[in-house]
Parts: structure tokens; C-alpha cells; sequence
């Protein structure tokens, strides 16, 4: 069974995750934890627990128990000093305290989940995500981070304090698998900050399995404004050490006019600079929006990739593996 | 297989299921769903949920799940605005949002911790425990009534507010049992608001069932004081409509004397006048104290019933049956 190694956070992770889980192949995702808003960044500060967000969303993606469960994971208490709280993340965050450590509570909340694959947090040491911009204004913190419309701007530097050690799950992982495919999502806030922990760029470089990276589906103004696909690929091949990647997937169809208004403040579309490069497999990665918002993952970006498109896309090069 | 019907609070079917989970019968554990203190009060107030905790520890007691499962349903937050409540009763709470009934959730806490037996709450309609006393004042739920020391000085009406509906399920099973058994317990507080919903005395008075009332180990001071074994026996008959016990298990064993002097403000030894009664089983029922206050039942109360020793004197009593 050919092993398909994903990295990314929350969100990006489980769209990925959600679409290969259809299909026999080995999978292990790899989750960034610098995560500190909403649920997740008061669970980290009342109980001093790693962030339990990200790492949920791909345990729900990789669950083979009821459909009850995975609704229970993603339930969210509305009232009370529980307000905001999703399920899955106290389950996390009370599992860490009565095993002592985040790994085992993520391979026992595994096992409750019925999970098919791995999900590896890239480290288990408390980190915070630093953000220092060109003209001198430190942000700290990913939310500090993921807000922030300064950082089109320029920045001096990114950085995890303190500076962790690696999951040697995680080197082990991109050393022996056959495909790397770094999924959707924030580039600062979810993708560059696994890249971030000592170790992992080099084992993504020298690993023989083919790689993948996935390209947003809009730029996010203040962010990322203005980005064209080569600038994706040439800001994550800072990190990496150089441009790694075997296939980059860009999407090709537009979003329909209605929601990109929606949109207009926060995002646009990705200009594709590199049509005539052959490492691009352009195609329709579209998610559909006839579904309901019913999880907080889908509520929080209407614009996203498609599972089951993405998926397929994906297992047509792990055929020519 | 026999049946059992348990029925009580938390604490004391906590015992009971505990130590009866080891022989091959068939156990329901029928629970009061009056209890608002602590955790448990602070989640029916913020969200609407039902009383979970005495469930929780039903669920608990005849899980055959993993022991870090049954730690962590008993693991309580330390810090926060979690602090304090325990993982177990944001689990049934979470479940009965998500599911939409308590009835339900308890099904599937049970599924989840692989429970062997059944839980049923006594009603799923939201009550309160009202108690007047002698004297006029009025109790309002059940932390008063637990925490009140005037009780012993008389009260002229104990009751559920609004009145509950029984859950036809604990009818049910209750008339087609081979044994009923009264766990240990506050006895305004665990026991009497089981029979203070409508048909469950009379269903155990009209059962084939034999029954079994089992004392406490002490009395409480300010709610019980100078209750004799005949005493507990005439209030619990006051609900059910008439004596209706064939056995009644006593405790014949001191607990240590530096362990009485702790207890001295809280609780006293029964006095056994019924020592000429053929239906008083006298045994050694008293739990040993050399093992840790691990749990949050430990904690609670220090002198308690032997699972093991109450188990053991209860299948004398089936292998009569």
C-alpha cells in the first residue's frame, strides 16, 4: 500500500484527509501546532495543554465511527462558561492531562475514533508562532498572525519560540513514504510553521517520495495579496531550502460571482503564472456550496477545495508512482 | 440470568454496580435525576442538559472499557473556567445536545465505554427537589436539601417540581426483575427522589421481586441523627406505601477510630434495633481504606460499603432466588 504522508493544519489537512481516506492507501497527516485562537487558545492557556484544534480536525477526517461521533467531535457548546468549546478538543485536552502526554492522547482519542492512518502533531513541545514585520511590529501568536493585514507588507522574520524539537514520528513519516503533499491552507499560519521545526524541511528534501503542493483557492488580502502561484511555490521553497515539489495543483475554475463578492474584502482569485510549466496539474478543485454549512470546518471558509476532486487528482500521480 | 434492578444516587450505585459487575447477572441501575450541585449543577444551569453526573458514575461502574477510559470519564479540569467539572458529564451533556434526548446519550456513553448492563434515569423530565420543613422554611433542589442540618428537626413535604413523568423503561424493568436492591445513599437526597416519581413505588410494591434495603454505614448529622436501622426502614416505607423489604443489610463492623473522629461533625453509627428481625442479613460490609483517594467517589466519602463484601452477601441472597 502506497504511504501518503500530508502535511498541513486543521482545515487544509481535513479536506485532504476526508477525499484519501476513500481510497487504500496508508495515510499519516502531520499537524502544525502553533494554533492558539478561539477553543484552542483558551485550552492552552487555562490548562496548559498543546493545542488540540488542528490535530482534531484530522482525527474526525481519518474516524471510521458513526456519523454520531464525528458530529460529537465537532460539537461546539454554545452557552455558559463551555461557550465555544468543541467537544473533541476537551476530549483531547482531558486525555493529555490523564495520559500525561499529547502523543498518547492523540493515539487513545485514534482508537476511540476507529482512525485509519496516523495523525502526527510535528512536535509536542509548546510553541507560539512569532511574526516580526518589516517595519519593525511584532506579532505574536498564529492569531496575532492569521489576522494581521500588514503582512503583504513584508516581513523580517517568522519563527516558533522556543524553538522546538521535532516529532522524530514526523522525520520517519517523510523518510519512508512514497508521496508528500502539503495541503491547502493558511501559508503563515498553517503550512510554513511545520516547515519551521528543525528538521522537517531537510527531511522533506532528501525523502525519495514524490511531492505536492496544493494551492490555495484565493489569495487572502493583507496576507497574501496579490500572490501568484509562483510566489506560493518561491515563499515555501524559502523554508524548504529550495523547490522541491513534482506536481503543484491550481485550480481552474472560478468560484461563482456571488460568493467571490461575498469574498471581495478577504480574498481573490490566484493568477496561475506557470501554465507552461509541466509540474502544474491544473483542474477543477472546487468544493460544491449547494451543501448546508453544517460544521464549524465548512463555516468557516465556503470557498474550499473538494474532497473527492482533489483526491482523485491526487491518486492519478500516486498511479504513476 | 437474574435480573437486578439497582436503584439510588451516584455514590452509592456506584458500589453497588461495581462490586455486582463481577458475577454473571443481568444489572439495571435505575438513577435519581434530582442532583444539581457541583459540576452537574453548573451545566443544567448554562446549557438546559439534564443532571449528568449520577449517570456518569453508573456508567462508570459497569464499563469494561479500558481503565484510562474510566479515568478519564472521571477526570475532573483543574483550571479555567473548566475547572471542575468532570470529562464524563461534558461528554453526556455534549451527547445530548448532539442527539437531542438524555435517553439517547446515555445509550451512547454506554456504547462508548462498553458498559454491560443498563442505565436508565428514573424520569428525563427536568426536576427539582423541594423540601418545607417543620418549621416553614423551604429547601430549594438538592444541594440544599444535602447540605441542610435541620432536616432532623422535622419537614413536612419532600417533592419533585414540576412533577416528572417515570420513564416507562424503569417500569418495565422493575416488574419483570428477580431482585431489587436500595443502594446506600443520601436518603432525601439519592433514594427517596427515586420514589417520589410517579409509579416506581408502585411498581416495586406490586413486583414478584425480592427486595433488599441496604443501610448506611452512618447516619448524617442535621439529616439523619440518632436514626436507628428501623428508622431508615419507616421513612423509605413512608413513599413506598408499606414495608416491603425481605432483606435488610446492616453493618456490623466499626470503621477505625481515628477514622470516626474525622466524621465526628458529619456522621454517627447506626444503631442496629432490628437485630431480632429474620430479614436483617448483619455483615461486615465495610470498604477498606488503605487504598487511595484515586477517585472522585473516593473522595467523597472515605467511609463507604466494600463492593465486594455488598456483592457478595447480594448473590447469597440470588442464589436463593
Amino acid at each position: 500500500m502506497k504511504k501518503i504522508v500530508i502535511i498541513g493544519g486543521g482545515t487544509g489537512n481535513f479536506v485532504t484527509l476526508t477525499g484519501m481516506k476513500k481510497y487504500d492507501v496508508d495515510l499519516t497527516a502531520i499537524v502544525s501546532m502553533a494554533d492558539d485562537g478561539g477553543s484552542t487558545g483558551i485550552l492552552r492557556d487555562d490548562l496548559g495543554v498543546l493545542p488540540p484544534g488542528d490535530v482534531r480536525q484530522c482525527l474526525v477526517a481519518l474516524s471510521n465511527s458513526s456519523r454520531l461521533m464525528r458530529s460529537l467531535m465537532n460539537y461546539r457548546f454554545e452557552n455558559g462558561n463551555l461557550g465555544g468549546h468543541s467537544f473533541g478538543n476537551l476530549l483531547l485536552s482531558a486525555l493529555e492531562k490523564v495520559t500525561g502526554s499529547f502523543e498518547h492522547a492523540v493515539e487513545e482519542a485514534g482508537r476511540i475514533l476507529y482512525i485509519r492512518g496516523k495523525v502526527l502533531p510535528v512536535t509536542t513541545n509548546k510553541v507560539r508562532l512569532q511574526m516580526l514585520l518589516e517595519r519593525g511590529k511584532k506579532l505574536e501568536g498564529e492569531k496575532q498572525v492569521y489576522l494581521s493585514k500588514e503582512i503583504d507588507k513584508g516581513y523580517k522574520d517568522i519563527s516558533l519560540v522556543p524553538s522546538p524539537q521535532v516529532n522524530p514520528l514526523v522525520i520517519d513519516s517523510i523518510r519512508n513514504c512514497d508521496l508528500v503533499v502539503i495541503s491547502p491552507g493558511g501559508l503563515h499560519t498553517s503550512i510554513i510553521p511545520n516547515l519551521l521545526v528543525e528538521g522537517v524541511s531537510e527531511a522533506i528534501c532528501k525523502t525519495q517520495a514524490k511531492k505536492v503542493f496544493v494551492v490555495n483557492l484565493l489569495n487572502r488580502i493583507g496576507q497574501t495579496t496579490d500572490y501568484k502561484v509562483s510566489d506560493y511555490i518561491n515563499e515555501v521553497s524559502k523554508y524548504l531550502g529550495k523547490d522541491v515539489f513534482d506536481y503543484i495543483f491550481v485550480n481552474s475554475k472560478s468560484p461563482p460571482e456571488k460568493l467571490m463578492k461575498l469574498y471581495a474584502d478577504q480574498g481573490q482569485l490566484i493568477e496561475n503564472d506557470l501554465k507552461d510549466d509541466p509540474r502544474v496539474v491544473s483542474a477543477d478543485f472546487l468544493g460544491s456550496f449547494a451543501e448546508k454549512a453544517k460544521t464549524d470546518l465548512i463555516e468557516r471558509s465556503l470557498i474550499r477545495h473538494d474532497s473527492d476532486k482533489l483526491a482523485m487528482e491526487l491518486m492519478k500521480v500516486v498511479h504513476h508512482l
